[in-house]
């Protein structure tokens, strides 16, 4: 059994343990789910109390939820969560009473351009309740009294958890990949991101050398990453090089998209506006809005306006399954967990050395010849020969003065790359080897 | 009599009361226009006085001038101011002697191409005298003794004056409206610009609310310009967001010129490039240049280099009664001067909500549901319907999470509109929204 | 005999005196190169010592060389330096013994491609030895024991020297204008540099008035330089206004190739770009690269990045005799030397005006009618007759408001001339008029 396919039952058993949890912003089945993934990633665990104010917002009580059945008038019954915890809209209150169809209908969500789906209804913020339904069985319901009981309460003596771990590489500067763990029985919309970071986690920690610190995060979406924010955003300032938050990382889709940050420079963004001009069967660059989408929205607000990049495969609002019972395992696929893993691993192997690189004797040309990256006898026979060795040993070389020559700390690999019209996998050797003779070194204090 | 009526009445008695008065850069003639002004705003005059180093000009001596006369061999009259003030060469010495025609002609100026019109014409530091007729009768003066008497006194104890109001708003950042007065009997290439001021002030008095404070000053060209300037520079350049100079505001032309301030990225000069994109029958904008033109020679010479643009209708240089006997009230239309009110009050209207926003609550999103800005269940039926309604929802959430995000004191509501594809108007009311929700202001204090 | 011809007759004579001499980057060949053109200029001769530390790079031992001599199996003379100079690969350590043709071959350089050619080859690091030669005659050597005698020492009390003159002008801002000296009897590749360096020596020193100060520098190529800038760089770094790398700047080709500085906005990049816009038939504006070419890669190194461009005519590289004994004065071409220097002369004259005015009086309009640079009387005989004075006479009015109005330190006289659509020559008199009224001044001292 080789790794990959030790990756693949990983990542299928997690998913098989993970989605019959009933997750929300706060409470036991997202604890539940966190504690699973610290099985597999050193994860340290906080949690901001209920109560605290966190910028704008406050963090509400947890939501202990058991149980929601809802009868029909013979006593049938209508929707039960033991089947699917989206028959309850999420944060629902407590209930226990009965009530006319008529009234009920007001509490009751289904699609009905998708009449075999059950939605994903929340209501985090506004004491409410609910159900959700096919909408062909809603259709069907008939008049009469119906008997509601949804077996919740909220605990306000909690708080909302996160949990993150890092792996530390040669430099201070990190990259932080996050996604969000919340919802309850979504695939792709859901499992896709945990499970990809925890992929990655392992890949990682894997390699010879990490130029960067590389932490790993997950929370409830806007709440939880307000919450990691309201404790580490001074050091991201200082410390962030560049991040991905992870969504919808699953599904068919052929390629993955990337939005950008809202600073629209950051080092990710600069790669990935490199990689969809030159590989657009697998890299499509997206601009930043704030509309939609997932944590970006509080990382690229204005007051913070960190290097978060959003990726995914089989986008939110694009699939329609989307935020509906339709988001299955099957539709989702771990195979394509594994390749959206392969691919971002190649991608952060790369971004290691797409930054910008600072020249280390910068004072003329560094004497090329003593460290035996210059032909020593400077004859025709070195540079007018055009046997395909001289003419790589010329591409060397230039490749050499043109990195020398542009390492300022103010322009990156990929810049160069560009402008030698080269692959960055052909710099690699010769960057290594100017690293090793101490000619260049990145600067990946640059921003601090 | 409705107001406009009020308006136009108003604007046309001024305009009989100020035509026949002989104005010069100082004098009785002007102290008197200035002085007709401050029956309808409270005007504070001040005055430089003469012999002042002011830069790099020395305050001229006021000019007094009663009247002027040319008489013909046979004593007949060829020239008498009392007719027209332009028969006299603005600034000219007392003369009282005989002379010769073919010396006076030296004295003589006259349009060729337009044989009827008396030209205006000035020697302000150049102490010279000289009458202005039209070119036909010049052509008919027969040879002989001409008997010359110029009663006008170069006055030492005076000196050059001002005349400036505030309406003050919210904000100390100013806006400054402003219009030479000294031409004497000219109507659009003079009284146009002080009566639109006029009309302007009258205006924005009545405003409900005002988040700029507004000066509107009167004073002679170029020196009167300058001795403002001497007084005052520190205090623009502290508090100055933006202005305009009026010229020549009335006559045929259907759009208004916007002569770019030299920095070209004021808060005018940004707006009026919006408008002339999207509303080109109305708004033409022209860049900056220090070639002709009027008080922005000063405004926007390299030492100050203020954002002062310039306004103007019906153009100088540009319609045959430039300068001369031809700029008459009927050209410049007393109508014509309350489109240009109209249009120029609406301008600023529209600049007062133009300017760049700030996020009050920039550290994540705020938590727009507890402000009823936001669905608080967040079901399909809030997102996925298609009724005008929702839609209209969703245009105005987007509004808003665009205008949150990009309210960093960087971004203008005119780039935000242009990037939301909305006029500015629908974007009026989600501003003012936000800015009772305190989640955002204007951030006018900016360039300080 | 006119100046052109003494010119002519003085720069073929020096040709012919260094022609001969067996230059290397050390040693007495050289020393006796800088000497010819300190009788012609005032030149400061001074010598970093063998073993000195210089950046990167270590100070060489002097190379002292007599004679090398090639003799074959039958005693023929097969080399002889006395013959060609580049005989001998140049740095050559001494030998004195026999050695078989096969193992010779490794020590021999010749051209396949141009067999009449001796091609000319270094080994200024690498200890080694070696004979260059015509590949016809390498080919018909016979097998055969061969006699090798290279007389040549190495010196280690002696070190790299460089030579420099300044003739100051108004300004301490400094023009640099360099060229190398190092390569043995080559003519395009090495004397017509310092030839044409001595020219506009000659033709500086008579100008009537030099805004800026004029530095002329000659020195072996890479590692003079680097000697250069170890004492210099600091002094570069405040008073470089700009400067010239001349190689290769005779020959047949017609226009003269400008190869930016790294920085790419020096006064002179901004200027040729200019130039190549408006006279491409005389110049080429090449953007900057760190591949090949001469002392800019030494100057335009990260480190330094100073503002130096190179000139060359027939360009290193892109001609048969580049580095071979095809490289002659007849190629070469003492007329092609005086075309080159007659067009830098008239480049260097236009560059000191080309630069960044300051206006002196930047408050408002300076008072133009005081000092007779406007009408006195603002009649429309001023400005409404098209006869030419008046048209030429409101042109230099225009081009007087406009200078003034961006002499603000921040645009040079070339936007100001492309803006107005004049050529930098029809300001040259209006310039010189706005110095002289202390209207505005140079603001050379911009980048201190």
């Amino acid at each position: 059994m080789d790794i990959k396919n030790n990756e693949e039952e990983l990542l299928s058993q997690c998913f098989d343990s993970l989605f019959p949890i009933c997750r929300s912003i706060t409470g036991p089945g997202l604890e539940q789910s966190i504690a699973l993934f610290k099985e597999y990633m050193p994860l340290q665990i906080e949690k901001i109390p209920t109560g605290t104010q966190v910028f704008d917002w406050e963090v509400p009580p947890e939501w202990h939820f058991k149980r929601a059945r809802l009868w029909g008038p013979n006593g049938e019954v209508v929707c039960d969560t033991n089947e699917s915890n989206l028959h309850v809209v999420n944060y629902s209150e407590p209930v226990n009473r009965s009530i006319e169809l008529e009234e009920l209908q007001k509490h009751l969500h289904s699609i009905p351009s998708l009449p075999e789906a059950i939605p994903y209804v929340t209501s985090y913020y506004n004491r409410s309740w609910g159900f959700c339904l096919p909408h062909k069985q809603r259709q069907e319901l008939q008049p009469g009294t119906y008997k509601v009981e949804i077996d919740s309460s909220f605990f306000h003596e909690g708080g909302v958890p996160f949990a993150h771990c890092t792996i530390v590489g040669e430099s201070s500067r990190e990259i932080l990949l996050t996604s969000y763990l919340c919802h309850p029985s979504l695939a792709n919309n859901e499992l896709s991101g945990p499970l990809v970071l925890l992929g990655l986690h392992n890949r990682i920690q894997q390699w010879s050398k990490r130029r960067f610190s590389y932490r790993f995060l997950l929370n409830p979406e806007t709440i939880g990453s307000l919450c990691f924010l309201s404790k580490y955003y001074r050091h991201l300032q200082s410390n962030l090089e560049a991040g991905l938050i992870l969504t919808c990382v699953g599904g068919p889709e052929s390629n993955l998209k990337y939005k950008s940050s809202r600073m629209a420079n950051s080092l990710f963004d600069s790669y990935v506006s490199y990689l969809a001009d030159h590989n657009p069967t697998i890299w499509k660059a997206l601009p930043f809005n704030p509309l939609g989408g997932s944590d970006e929205r509080q990382y690229c607000s204005p007051g913070f306006n960190l290097p978060m990049g959003q990726i995914s495969r089989t986008t939110y609002g694009q699939y329609d399954g989307y935020h509906n019972s339709l988001d299955t395992k099957e539709f989702m696929d771990i195979k394509q967990l594994i390749k959206t893993i392969d691919q971002l691993e190649a991608f952060l192997l790369d971004a290691e050395i797409a930054g910008k690189p600072l020249n280390l004797s910068p004072y003329g040309e560094p004497q090329l010849g003593k460290r035996g990256l210059y032909p020593n006898v400077n004859s025709p026979n070195n540079w007018r020969n055009s046997s395909d060795r001289m003419h790589d040993d010329r591409k060397v070389l230039n490749a050499i003065l043109t990195i020398l020559n542009l390492a300022d700390g103010e322009h990156s690999i990929l810049e160069i790359a560009n402008l030698l019209d080269l692959p960055l996998d052909d710099l690699r050797p010769i960057i290594e080897k100017l690293e090793s003779e101490n000619l260049i070194r990145f600067n990946s204090e640059q921003n601090v």
